[in-house]
């Protein structure tokens, strides 16, 4: 089916910066973008949108999450770290079935969607579950199952977290014609160990797979490294091979100068998380340094457990504010910046050359913001209106590869009600 | 009319902590809340509404903002202070007309009503406009005429933003059966003589009105004030008598640890402001410091302009992950405390006695949280999800003297389309 999307204000990249065609014409033949423009195209098409009042701009990419963990949100706020992982977190994590995992996942995907998020790149248990619950959404996700082990004799090869990695990569990477993509992933450096670490990095560059990590997120996690190693945790997963093909690593809130010019060097995609960093205590990422020198740096949410959301409009906006705040300099990291954070370079991080952008030939990824509502008016700057003003609920579009997920409130894949049935049955099961 | 407000969970204030009433009554007759409880009231009720799956809390108050400024939302969004203060905002706010004034002032009205703000404390020009549009409004305010002098030889009791201020107290305090205060001001140290500042303190104290003012926000007005006076603008003010009375004080994000001492030794109320003091690279203002050491402290946006907009649900997510992250602990400024800041100090700041919590014999401020969403689910901690997870569109209610202003996108008191109609016209003439 051909649709065109007319009206709309519509946000394009060029030459590293975004600019607005207004009242546009967005033409999608499929799957991909076939005609963009200010004038009205020439061709006909089955189906035209009016998109007036509505600001267009490329779907969303979620660096990082734990989809599964939606069902903990709120669990433990306020609480220091370890209680809140090791007395709180972990017991309930414990006792989650696949059918708890597939409920979690199945949640985070509402509101991913609602939110104007098309693409997510996933860290969690159970990813098959996962996988067909992404295809059957419409979303895309990077997925993987994340290598720990803390025995030293355990022998990668034969373990079962690197049996179900490999056999989770042959099922779905790939699949939905490409929406779904399979990388490998290392939990931590303090969670796994070295021979575990160089087995999952051969086996990740041997399929050209992406490498997933945590990386640097506490002051602790830094300084245990060193001290265990003589290797800043970056170091020492840049010694195991980790960095060697397409590798993005979450968090960077402890990373030294050092750190940051051997990540640029390795082409490493940072992902920043700035509400789970301030929320968990863990800092703020130097992210005005990281992107100064030229680093690739993408924005996640993190797990609803420790955020308490999964909300990437809030979370571009916190991004934009939090360091000129912290920096005492109101030009730092300009609004730009922020949106290819949540665009342009969560495709990179994805390994996705056909999305993050609105262009003639790239996939209809595509999300509307409706424009027309008290606290977005009057509408001098889109993109600030976008970063500072705008809220998730705002969203009034959602398109993945041309199909329309969400639209004024509907989900057109997924069954809210069932969904949300169901996550309030699991949450009083496991909590009481 | 007497209301019953049935099967909502109602968030209670007592001993300094909120807990929760589920699926509880709140009755209220006229403008007064007469009954609260889990058990159904024997009284009859005109009118029954089912709150079921919502979160009734008091009505938000936003201790600091600047109304008229709406229209200027977004204007020189990332450029340095001076530069977004000098040469964008100063040039556009000295061609506002009253009429802009209205209209600005109008479209805040709609914004803070949709975002469960049932009171406001403003400070800005044509304060008598804005006393009109509340009295419509059906909302509450704390309205001011704001002192500055550049002159030493100007005389306080003739000049005219004096004439004024005091014009103003006259015709409008106590409006609308005491939903109009109107309060003192001195917009700042660095604007103010100090002859104009002890003449201010002197007839707001006369008449037992509060004193809103600019305190600490940078780090060069703090600097600057030493070297002037040999004093920090807090030592300056209470010098000047501005603390005599009720007063309460925007921003403080370089107080010393002196200054806390004087604010909390005289009973000055702090207002936070942690979007504003982000995104202009104020800083971040000590809140815990403040907390922990007994001052009062309120919550406020400040204007559209520094923020960029008037949402206070926001405004209490950011408050509440900002202080962990900033001081490297999770247990900083706790949920109970946010929500007070933005509820129970906000009323105390006001100097209303009678609002700012739910019970029997208050005003029934209230406002309804819709939890039935997928960002609210599953609901494990009501505060957590209100604090963390939720977005101002989630207020699916606002009420103020038992009035209803907003249900459902709807707005009961204000003409919406019209006003954004104006906003956008408005903004076209200022700024072409």
């Amino acid at each position: 089916m051909k649709r065109l999307l007319k009206g709309g204000d519509i946000l394009i990249y060029e030459g590293d910066r975004f600019s607005c065609l207004k009242n546009g014409f967005l033409g999608i033949d499929g799957d991909t973008i076939d005609y963009l423009g200010i004038e009205a195209p020439k061709e006909t098409y089955d189906q035209v949108k009016d998109m007036t009042g509505r600001l267009l701009l490329p779907g969303l990419v979620n660096g990082h999450t734990h989809t599964g963990m939606s069902l903990l949100r709120g669990l433990g706020s306020d609480l220091p770290l370890k209680e809140w992982l090791f007395d709180t977190v972990f017991p309930v994590e414990d006792r989650l079935t696949d059918e708890d995992l597939r409920i979690g996942m199945e949640l985070s995907l509402l509101e991913m969607i609602a939110s104007g998020t098309t693409a997510f790149t996933d860290m969690y248990m159970s990813p098959g579950y996962t996988a067909r619950a992404v295809v059957a959404s419409g979303m895309k996700a990077n997925l993987c199952r994340p290598m720990q082990s803390f025995d030293p004799d355990e022998e990668p090869m034969t373990c079962r977290r690197m049996r179900e990695m490999l056999a989770l990569y042959d099922e779905w990477n790939g699949a939905a014609e490409g929406r779904i993509c399979v990388d490998f992933a290392i939990h931590a450096e303090y969670t796994c160990t070295e021979k575990m670490v160089r087995a999952a990095a051969e086996e990740a560059q041997k399929r050209g797979a992406g490498m997933h990590i945590h990386l640097s997120e506490t002051a602790a996690e830094q300084q245990n490294c060193v001290e265990k190693y003589g290797l800043t945790p970056a170091q020492w997963f840049d010694k195991m091979g980790a960095f060697n093909g397409r590798a993005y690593a979450a968090h960077c809130v402890w990373l030294t100068a050092e750190d940051r010019a051997l990540l640029k060097e390795r082409d490493v995609t940072v992902i920043h998380c700035p509400e789970s960093n301030l929320k968990l205590g863990s800092g703020v990422a130097d992210v005005p340094a990281m992107t100064d020198e030229g680093l690739t740096v993408a924005l996640g949410t993190d797990g609803a457990a420790s955020n308490n959301n999964l909300n990437m409009v809030e979370e571009m906006h916190l991004a934009a504010m939090l360091h000129k705040g912290v920096r005492h300099d109101p030009t730092a990291l300009p609004m730009d910046q922020v949106l290819r954070m949540a665009t342009v370079n969560g495709a990179k991080l994805q390994g996705r050359t056909d999305t993050g952008v609105l262009a003639v030939g790239k996939k209809a990824d595509v999300i509307a913001v409706d424009m027309d509502r008290p606290h977005l008016a009057p509408c001098i700057d889109p993109l600030s209106n976008l970063l500072f003003s705008a809220q998730a609920a705002d969203v009034v579009m959602t398109m993945a590869d041309g199909q329309i997920l969400y639209e004024n409130g509907d989900f057109l894949t997924l069954d809210r009600d069932r969904i949300l049935f169901e996550a309030r049955q699991a949450a009083r099961r496991l909590l009481g």
